[in-house]
């Protein structure tokens, strides 16, 4: 896509440094009370630079989210959805050990349950496209004959046990509660 | 256990009315702007009422929530665990869909998040008591052979996917999507 005639060219570095400094500020001190003035300062550019690039702080806050957590979703191709599936629940294990993401995630999450602008700017930022990514894995898999559920219960249950277990209970997973589960989903998932 | 010699006699009555303040308050404002004053000028009790029952906010909210969740915890006996399955599923279901406690719980875990005192009250007064309850349902099923993994596991798995797609994904779940989630968890955790 060209850029419009007259818009002002948003050099990419820029971008990622802004990111990163969106993403250090949620971690540190939460959505509420990051402002487009704290991220300025810790990023070292004026706030128009944010604008230029974000609407406002919900677009921000999500785009940063999103710009490292969509390139993180796990896109394997074992070959066989059997291997496909262990390597989704290690990307899921690794994407929340992250210590950044471990103390935004829960963070967002309730602001989502309070703000419906929150809960569809996530959504359209974050979960939508990681999701979209994991998908393919699941449709070659379809394809493949190996599939016994739905995309979108499949998709479920490829997330939702890890995250129960590190993110809402904070517990422990060792290897072999990873080898139970992967099994028991391969049950559940797989023809 | 008869009340300890010169210490107070807690009301039952009275101690229902302040957890109704307590969750009301949760929901409305938030753990972290919720104080013992706010919950005290509610419930139209001193602050010493609140003091004899609990040593401060976190051991309140976190016995609060628990005085509703943990007798809410289903404890189906079927006769068989996939009807017992069937029972947990739909039980978690309408404990997140409860307006109270849809509103409570991301705003909690996302304080057990920051702060590991809460973390570890919500966990003894939360969800180590509603764990156990189910728990029994399990032993139960596996001990007339039904269980094909360990209580720990089959715990997570009948909890994780309803919470992820009410809760993190706030997505909708028809008949038909609850259906096919109780099938795959047959299939994942029966023997």
């Amino acid at each position: 896509m060209r850029n419009p005639v007259g818009a002002a060219v948003l050099r990419p570095e820029k971008t990622a440094s802004i990111t990163e400094a969106v993403l250090a500020e949620l971690a540190e001190v939460g959505y509420a009370r990051l402002s487009m003035e704290s991220v300025a300062r810790r990023a070292g550019v004026g706030k128009s630079a944010l604008y230029r690039r974000w609407p406002g702080k919900v677009a921000m806050a999500t785009a940063a989210i999103g710009e490292w957590a969509v390139p993180a979703a796990p896109r394997p191709d074992t070959g066989s959805l059997r291997g496909d599936i262990r390597v989704m629940v290690e990307g899921m294990v690794a994407w929340l050990s992250h210590p950044l993401i471990s103390r935004i995630l829960p963070d967002m999450l309730a602001e989502a349950a309070r703000e419906p602008a929150v809960a569809a700017a996530f959504r359209d930022n974050v979960t939508t496209p990681r999701r979209d990514a994991v998908r393919g894995v699941l449709e070659r898999a379809a394809a493949r004959g190996e599939l016994g559920v739905s995309v979108d219960l499949a998709l479920d249950l490829l997330g939702a046990p890890v995250y129960w277990r590190m993110s809402v209970r904070q517990e422990d997973h060792g290897p072999e509660y990873l080898d139970e589960l992967v099994e028991a989903l391969v049950r559940a998932i797989c023809t």
